[in-house]
């Protein structure tokens, strides 16, 4: 690469920063948020126990409740229960997929037990970031209320609290109240090769 | 709900049940992965550090290479430097953003550092998940030559060995040699509103 080249590349570098810099200024109100991981893609749950290890360096407690995931013996389940359990309280409110169950009476009782413990747990002042894991797929459902969900979480929540909804097939009333929405989209997927869900990557 | 619409649900779940049983049992290869988390929204890398986490659960060692978040005290950095060393490799090539260098040679140098380490940990045997952070940016702005690490992916990774590549703008190049392509994409995002990075979420 040329000194010219290098020259132009500083310069544009430089405007870049003041532009960023001049920016970020402006950014600087703290709240806690309402995010939602939707979508058809990976990375909606994995992303939110990275967060998880985010807060539990940062010695934030953190609380995860489990809605459809119930009986697998995930990796993070493990992981955070063998090791954390002091920093993360790890609760698993589902019995498995619901088309594992068949039986909706079962469902809509495992996902309002889910959602009282996850009301108590965001209310709970010591707690700073909660992850309500596939909790989306328990309202598309209607095991719970969207309404009283959203209602919750706008009224009720403290203020400095983050709360954290995964799944599928978030309702637009959700996406509405919240503050930070991520849709991940399946590009490319290697089930469709015949790959099946493999240790480390999908659970 | 009537034991009528309780009936339909159980026989439409015993349905997607049995559809899915049969969909899974074609599922059956496992093979090292090529992985691409790409696109503008949130859950790149927290995604990707989930997934070092289910490794960690499941005794898979693994590394991660990072190649721009250089000088970030970042929370992921900080926990597996400090408790988990041993299982996970943590490598940091680059220097902050490279808008905060303004010195290209600098930047290329420390992506070809990096590359050199990632190539490295990905012939090791005994590491089974690489983790190259922001590598898609020193592809982007060509500090490192997408042909020779899509070259060097599908030709010398180990059968076995997952490689998660993250960042924005991934070149067609790569989102064609990978098997499992996820793009995160921003419906919401609070900074529009003032709200700044916040601890436990961002880093």
């Amino acid at each position: 690469m040329s000194d010219d080249t290098d020259a132009r590349h500083a310069e544009k570098m430089r405007k870049i920063k003041a532009a960023r810099d001049k920016m970020m200024q402006t950014k600087t109100e703290e709240k806690g948020l309402i995010m939602v991981h939707t979508g058809p893609g990976k990375g909606k749950s994995s992303s939110g126990f990275g967060m998880i290890m985010r807060c539990i360096a940062h010695e934030m407690p953190c609380a995860v409740v489990q809605f459809i995931k119930g009986n697998w013996d995930t990796g993070e389940k493990t992981f955070l229960r063998e090791r954390f359990a002091d920093e993360c309280q790890f609760i698993v409110s589902g019995e498995g997929f619901t088309w594992e169950t068949q039986d909706r009476a079962r469902d809509v009782a495992a996902a309002e037990a889910g959602w009282a413990k996850a009301k108590e747990l965001i209310l709970n002042p010591d707690i700073q970031f909660v992850m309500l894991d596939e909790i989306n797929i328990a309202l598309r459902y209607d095991y719970l209320n969207i309404d009283e969900v959203v209602e919750f979480l706008l009224t009720q929540k403290p203020q400095m609290t983050h709360v954290l909804l995964t799944g599928r097939n978030a309702k637009p009333e959700l996406i509405e109240a919240a503050d930070l929405v991520t849709e991940m989209s399946l590009i490319k997927h290697p089930f469709r090769d015949g790959i099946k869900a493999q240790v480390g990557v999908e659970f």
